[in-house]
């Protein structure tokens, strides 16, 4: 049979191939109409009834997941907060199509391009879905000329990356990223992004963290003051961004043997990677002979200096530490890079050693998983000046500033916190089931039903004409419904119903004429 | 300068290409370092600030679109409103990947397969983006063996279709589902949906509409009584469906020229698609000889009496219409079937004549332009009890019934709706804006603002160290921003500022300590 029903699904697909040929080629009316109808035949001859026994495995695709009403609860509640916390610094939201002109994501991404998911080419434009969110937020202020805008946007991205989904890291995933972009003043756009931060990760309830603050500037002053030749930077910098999941021993070894360092250049950088703190190490670092040297690094500390009493003035010591071996792996990032580390152990099945989004490059404003101690990173960003530049046709810049939100690390959080608290999310918001008694209802019931619907309370109903009464009782016990409303032929008769709460059992008579007035009067206060 | 930069770029991936064949070859580490140092050098040459010259035009791809603020705040709000609608029915969210297994897609669509988008092939699993959101479904709940749920769905499908976006008609297009899914009884989630249509539409205020019913038996029992031979079915189906946008002479002439039906039966047809009414309609088709012997006639009616029945007691008497002229393209259902269209003209610049989504299919559930009336289809839908089914290794079925919400279309004539009143929708929530009286002041900005945030108020201020007094309230005005905190050093040293309400210009003095208190206060109560 399923043999059988294969081969008039290939001769379809040839016949129809044929069909549009002839369309195509203008062919005489008889004879396209002579090759449709056979193909209308094969069609039929497949019934629109006999099950297709499946040659492939039902599955989603690789690293992708489908979520389930649980799940989606659960993502509605977090996106929300951090909705309410976007909007509370004045974000306005964007969207931006999936998928963009391959040459607009071409030479943004390094090494890492080769994760870009490419669309076929089956003529017209050449394709490639998103990777993150911040190209196409700079290809949209360049294409529309915007110089200043607070947006945020939320959307899923996409990469062709080792999947390792029990641990929140999937091939299409959310990202939740706000943005500053405007030529303003140094470092209070960029600590209004550390407040932002903290504000979510504080309404999230995920525990202490700590906010991981270092300037670009600052490490290529550094690296300079080090002797690492200006050509190595980069390379020095995505080694220096493994440190924190790498011990400097590993490090040092990757700088000397892989990117041809000399081993005391190497150990003069591991003197000041290893540092980290508040406001006194940015003095004791503008004292420091080799750093007041380099320009680079003196405005790089300038900046830090800032932007550390700036988060102070907005409550943020507590959350914050300037750590000097906080890298980031985008080559774009050309001002202060921050990022956010949960500080307590993960609930249960989380894993103890964090995953990087893609081996070759060391985290970057975007990762849904990022480096950065035990638990891993759930935010990060940094200022990216001149990535708007790079669209503009003259070349005009728009300095921006943003953090991206790990939500899927957030997600697999609470996932596991919910499945060891063992509290089901309710999944639906019905306020009040309508049950039948007894056979013979379900007319009753629908004119009820219209009643409440046109009040605007959420009920529902059985699809089935005579269902049990214990049946419809333990839809409401399962799906947590407050009320229910038991229509019965003998009370009906009165013009009245039994209104019962589900979890104490609690019955009362309300007349039919006051049902959803008592029901609305009986939601919970807010 | 240009050129120099794309040769570099040109050289950057000769070289790129050259470092990655070396280490996937395990070449020696000596040889591969000295490559990589090459490739930084390259890259180090173009450095971070150079602007590059775009070749190619910046755009989206075609038939996408960025949405801007303005646009997303409407469609939060019209799909906000629909999302309510689906919880008052007790609707549970799910979503799914934006790409599918090839197979999942392959032959459900019919001729609209060639519309799907296809993933290049770059190793691994085979993909195709998601053209609808039914397919879907039926994956997930047979992957998971869900027999049962009410579920709604709001995400981007795509179709590489012929666009036309000043209709609202998109390559990349939103859908909104619901829909019911178990074995039930009779038209009973079939009632539910036209329910919500129709509560949808009211509460989006998009003025008249009728909401057209038919039933795929009683179609394939007409076509029988007719003498349509079974394998012209679909056929004739197809040309039916485009009734709602060409005279019957036109269709007549498609299925006797096209679809070789002979004249005297196409005559046949004529008498019955021309008719539409209500339960008196279905009563004098029951009593039609014709019909009475065709037993796929006879249970088509009978199931349209029990439609039109309860979708009376829902009150929905006035909003519908049995009309034997509504087809529906798609092959799969095979039940009830339904489409919403406008009865008042559409304002301003959208089009007179409504468009096909696509030319060759007749309109389908997922249509985001439809046929219908002047105007145009704005939800459509129907019962597929088989598709589930063909998902199931054993073929187990699971009876679906849904509708789909032509968003698009909605947002499109929103739009309209919204240029021609001149009415600017607000993007932000601001509800204070802190701002300067005079220079110096932007510590105490970020104190008051700090302290506002914490208190959950909705703030913002000039990322500038010193704006100008006219600029900050500018600013207010042109984002509708209600109040203005303005601090200068008089009122500070007294514990005070001035807040001001920024269209009646009324301004107050309030404690610094009572701010954030006074603000919540003024919120407008709703």
């Amino acid at each position: 049979m399923s043999g059988t029903r294969e081969e008039i699904l290939d001769q379809i697909k040839v016949q129809g191939d044929l069909v549009r040929q002839l369309k195509a080629a203008k062919e005489p009316k008889e004879k396209i109409d002579e090759e449709v109808s056979r193909l209308l035949a094969l069609k039929a001859k497949l019934g629109g009834d006999a099950p297709v026994n499946q040659k492939f495995t039902l599955k989603t695709p690789k690293g992708t997941r489908d979520y389930a009403p649980q799940q989606m609860t659960l993502r509605q509640g977090v996106l929300d907060k951090i909705v309410q916390v976007f909007k509370r610094h004045g974000g306005e939201a964007i969207d931006t199509p999936v998928f963009e002109l391959k040459e607009v994501l071409t030479g943004k991404y390094g090494e890492d391009s080769k994760l870009i998911y490419d669309l076929k080419d089956q003529g017209g434009e050449i394709l490639s879905m998103r990777y993150d969110l911040t190209v196409p937020l700079a290809r949209y202020l360049a294409m529309n000329k915007i110089s200043s805008i607070k947006r945020y946007h939320i959307a899923k991205v996409y990469r062709r990356d080792n999947p390792a989904m029990t641990r929140g890291r999937y091939r299409e995933f959310y990202q939740c990223d706000f943005d500053i972009a405007g030529t303003y003043d140094p470092m209070i756009a960029d600590a209004e992004c550390v407040k932002i931060v903290a504000e979510i990760l504080d309404t999230l309830d995920l525990g202490e963290y700590v906010i991981k603050l270092n300037h670009r500037q600052l490490l290529d002053g550094m690296f300079e003051a080090c002797g690492v030749p200006a050509d190595n930077f980069r390379a020095i910098c995505s080694a220096v961004d493994k440190l924190d999941k790498s011990p400097w021993e590993d490090v040092r070894k990757e700088m000397v043997d892989e990117k041809g360092l000399d081993g005391a250049t190497a150990d003069k950088i591991g003197e000041y990677v290893r540092l980290s703190g508040g406001t006194e190490l940015v003095e004791k670092l503008l004292a420091d002979p080799k750093l007041k040297a380099v320009p680079n690094a003196v405005k790089g500390l300038e900046g830090m200096q800032l932007l550390l009493k700036y988060c102070s003035l907005l409550g943020l010591e507590k959350a914050i530490s300037f750590d000097l071996s906080l890298a980031r792996g985008l080559d774009y990032y050309t001002g202060v890079i921050y990022e956010c580390v949960l500080k307590t152990e993960p609930p249960l099945s989380l894993p103890a050693t964090p995953i990087k989004t893609s081996a070759q490059n060391g985290g970057d404003q975007q990762d849904q998983q990022g480096g950065g101690g035990i638990v891993g990173s759930v935010a990060g960003g940094g200022r990216y000046d001149n990535l708007v530049g790079m669209f503009d046709p003259r070349g005009k810049a728009v300095p921006c500033v943003g953090v991206s939100i790990g939500v899927e690390r957030i997600f697999s959080v609470l996932e596991a916190k919910f499945a060891a608290s063992k509290v089901k999310l309710r999944t639906n918001d019905v306020e009040v089931y309508v049950a039948s008694a007894h056979k013979g209802l379900h007319e009753q019931r629908l004119r009820v039903l219209n009643q409440l619907w046109q009040a605007g309370v959420k009920a529902e109903h059985s699809y089935k004409l005579n269902p049990k009464l214990l049946a419809q009782l333990q839809h409401c016990e399962e799906n947590q419904i407050p009320l229910a409303i038991i229509l019965g032929d003998a009370e009906l008769s009165q013009g009245v119903v039994k209104l019962r709460e589900v979890v104490t059992r609690q019955e009362a008579s309300v007349k039919l004429d006051d049902l959803a007035e008592e029901i609305i009067k009986r939601r919970p206060k807010d």
